[in-house]
């Protein structure tokens, strides 16, 4: 491509309205251009980096075997009344009527669709497995869309969906395309992990979810440095700390904590380590009937740890718990919050014990008064055993849950799920097929999905610096810049311009000369604006000497290579990074 | 691709409401299925054909110097507001308000967002020409959606919009469209034509569309076999056939006719040659003011010609014009329908004389009598000289308005559209960029569009047997099938159809194995039906004698090649089908 040719639409200034790198990096870097809120024009070289993307995902989804087809944008609203959907979906499904005043809705995904199709297309064992997926525009009617491509309305997904005779064919179709995400996102360049999403009812993971990590993400991820176990933090199981309980050793004594109503104040007042004190936190579910009490639960943490509220809910009872107010916990333990625990309550609480709680010894709890805990503390003899329950955050240390190591935390940006749908959709359709046995059973589904633009976002957030974004060279709008200097002046800068162009255009490289005439500062300004991660300069006090000037996006300094041998050494440099 | 790995939807009946043969097609190849009216899942099949119609349009854009980029399928209303189209735009502009209850539209076609783009992109004459161009999903709510592909709701088009300075550069933009037109559809293996949509104001054409012929067309497009002229029939100048008139030899004669009120029954039983013979249509104009008698138009065609009511529109005083009703017609002529003339009217009418029918001598009108008509009717001599004008249809056999032969009719499907718009958006929005003389100008626009989804129907009116599709090999979804017999008995047979399988991939053929194991039946009747353009069947028997037995899709026959040759010929006849 040549640069003349090309439509280039840098800017000076972000938006004020992008609040993240990547949404400020893209408009100033001419991709993307905002036409509604969470809607965008995709420019010409923002185009150009979604369809490398959108190529890298068809390439992996066809070895996988998945078959791609293309479904409409425009849904009927009766497809998504048979699925329950109609109704489940929030307002973020945009629903509309047509001439006729029939009900439709702006797709943001295609699991009816889908079902529909397979329902009328699939009769009999012998046509599964089967995976459909397309690369296609949907909608999600976001209330706040914002970070550019990142939570915008309209965007680019691959989704695919697989179809199974049994629940042995949905794990191995699942597997399938966890190894071709796995495929996708190292050839794009990323750094990612694959996070466990949810334990699943029965047998390991029912969902993944594919996180790009960069500081900027929006979700925690535990995983382990040492083995490849990573999950969101939220689903990540939180092991004991403490293998076995020690017997007691201390009396049970009540201490005077003025002001230290903290764990951590507690710690340092009576100088023991942190890990000694106990947090209490007062949750509260209602009971029916006209004026009756909620019941009160005190569940217990080690002073360091923090509640995992998802954990929380499922224990039995809890579901759908709240907060406990102050006067009811001034009635159940007769002060204010501050100085709670589990002895001497005014009421009986439920008392729930973390893992590891329950395995400590001589530990200190709020005296249920104010500026007094109780040290020495010990289960069995100054409290009846609690119930246990795994109800915190996993945190940077603790042993990851695949035994293999301890857990570090870091954030991320999710990028694909995988997902075992099972019989939901098929169930609701009536999605069935004739099983060996000649009887109807329902398809086992599974859906899978990949945010083609959001990448976009993700792998700018991973990798940019203050002069703008550093692209992979898989993604990258253009591999390979060619800036002559003096086009206009000198003969023989045009002729080597031209020459090293020919010839990375020969050997496959996607390359782009700048051939605008520009001043080399606004040059180099947009392509490294712009991200192109190899740069070659052409100017006639090199060629006198018969060097080119080479700079790679990220190096802090240019290196002179012979003018014969600039084209082949920078087409191995870009084989070479899309290789590793 | 294997077929055992590929989706093969072919159906043994067309549903109900396919009422074209390609509708039929597609739905029985496979190729689309039904979600909504007017709107269609593109399975497998379908959307292989989609995405190389795609390709070559892509190439040839390129090529011709259009830059890709990608608009969004939903529109604020506001452009739309400024373009004035929120009010003009009919109801197949589909419109809904998003959750926040902002007004928006799915777009039907883009000028509105593409001028946005260029009015904040585009600010001096430097940066023009530019022409940006998409492949995208668009929506227009047709009252009544039908063919399939052809008039459907949700489809995919190619949209281009160039920006120029001048009208010389829109000119010139123009033409590049054009001349890249001429080359997607002649790649894609189709016979077509472009064809003068609208003479335009000032200076040749300003819109051609371009039709692929078929018998099943909506428009009757003239076109001349020894030029390169086509014209929308509508839109095609009739020359006057008659050079000069010839001075009057006949004396005027009122003449018995009873029961032939049709100018082709006059000329019958006077025995006289319908050309002689006068067809009068009566048309009404209203005037203002309460109880204003109308205006009544007498227009004379020769009695072989048809009336072209968009150029009777186009006359002084006809704008708006209307049929005249039985009692208007009473009230001025004096007498029913059926021997009206120019004669003795009751009233006065005006006259307007086609361009042939001025050039008239001795001919025959009505005598405003039941049952009797005049001949030997003279201009000056017996009639006032008339108001003449081009009001016909061009027929098979007229001279060719560029001089160069005689004109013929045949059918077309519209598959593309050039069109100038010049300042109508840059105008209306505010597109103005700084002219070389320092002053602010409006861009001048053009728009060009090619119905992607359409393209695939057109291809199959164009190219069907009773068996179904033919495609022409770069729009096929499959240029070769392999077709083995007997796959699971003969080792030979899996042997030789991996081998030529594997040798047609590596000529770079798209070619499908059917390996699924189906009876020879059923493998050569799916493949029919899809349409794909040869066959090879790899037999034990043909393999004895060293033979591999080839159809093309047109052949009545097969033939047998050497079985070592077979991919190489079959590969050496798509090359030289996509070359032709």
């Amino acid at each position: 491509m040549k640069a003349s040719r090309f439509f280039i639409g840098t800017l000076k200034e972000a938006p004020a309205d992008a609040e993240i790198v990547s949404h400020k990096l893209m408009i100033r870097a001419g991709m993307i251009r905002r036409v509604a809120g969470g809607i965008y024009n995709y420019l010409p070289v923002g185009l150009r980096s979604i369809r490398k993307v959108e190529q890298i995902v068809r390439e992996e989804m066809n070895r996988a075997g998945a078959i791609e087809l293309l479904m409409p944008a425009v849904q009927p609203a009766e497809l998504w009344q048979e699925s329950g959907r109609w109704e489940q979906y929030g307002p973020e499904l945009l629903r509309f009527k047509d001439r006729k005043q029939t009900d439709f809705v702006m797709g943001p995904t295609h699991e009816e669709v889908v079902t529909d199709i397979a329902r009328n297309q699939i009769k009999s064992y012998r046509q599964m497995p089967v995976n459909f997926y397309q690369v296609q525009t949907k909608f999600r009617d976001e209330i706040r869309p914002r970070f550019g491509v990142m939570r915008g309305r309209e965007f680019i997904m691959k989704d695919a969906y697989s179809f199974d005779k049994d629940v042995d064919g949905l794990k191995l179709s699942y597997q399938k395309m966890y190894d071709a995400y796995v495929r996708i996102f190292t050839r794009l360049g990323l750094n990612f992990r694959a996070v466990v999403a949810d334990n699943g009812s029965i047998g390991g993971s029912g969902s993944h979810e594919f996180h790009v990590i960069a500081e900027t993400g929006e979700d925690d991820i535990a995983y382990c440095p040492d083995s490849d176990f990573a999950a969101n933090v939220e689903a990540t199981e939180a092991l004991p700390l403490i293998a076995e309980r020690a017997a007691p050793a201390e009396a049970l004594t009540k201490t005077s904590t003025p002001g230290a109503a903290k764990c951590e104040a507690v710690a340092k007042l009576l100088d023991i380590p942190l890990e000694k004190t106990i947090k209490s936190i007062i949750l509260a579910t209602d009971n029916e009937g006209e004026g009756a009490e909620p019941t009160i639960w005190l569940l217990m943490l080690r002073g360091d740890h923090d509640l995992n509220e998802i954990k929380a809910g499922k224990i039995e009872g809890l579901k759908g718990f709240r907060m406990a107010t102050e006067a009811e916990i001034i009635e159940w333990f007769g002060t204010p919050p501050g100085y709670l625990g589990p002895l001497n309550t005014k009421k009986p609480v439920k008392v729930i014990a973390d893992l590891t709680v329950a395995n400590m010894s001589d530990f200190v709890v709020g005296s249920n008064e104010v500026d007094f805990h109780t040290t020495g503390v010990n289960w069995g003899r100054d409290l009846p055993e609690p119930v246990v329950a795994d109800i915190r955050n996993v945190k940077k240390g603790d042993p990851s849950p695949d035994g293999k190591g301890v857990i570090d935390i870091c954030r991320g940006i999710e990028v694909g799920h995988v997902f075992q749908l099972g019989t939901k959709y098929s169930d609701a359709m009536g999605a069935t097929f004739l099983a060996e046995n000649g009887k109807p059973a329902p398809m086992q589904m599974g859906c899978y999905g990949i945010g083609v633009t959001r990448i976009l976002g993700a792998a700018i957030e991973q990798n940019f610096d203050d002069k703008g974004i550093i692209w992979p060279e898989s993604i990258a709008p253009f591999q390979v810049v060619v800036c002559p200097m003096g086009l206009d002046r000198s003969e023989l800068v045009r002729e080597h311009a031209e020459r090293v162009y020919n010839e990375l255009v020969e050997a496959g490289i996607d390359v782009i000369l700048d051939d605008r005439g520009e001043r080399p500062g606004v040059m180099f300004a947009d392509w490294e604006l712009i991200g192109v991660p190899h740069r070659l300069v052409i100017g006639d006090r090199g060629l006198k000497e018969g060097k080119i000037e080479y700079q790679g996006r990220r190096d802090t300094e240019a290196t002179l290579l012979p003018a014969e041998e600039a084209a082949a050494t920078v087409a191995q440099k870009v084989k070479a990074a899309l290789q590793a």
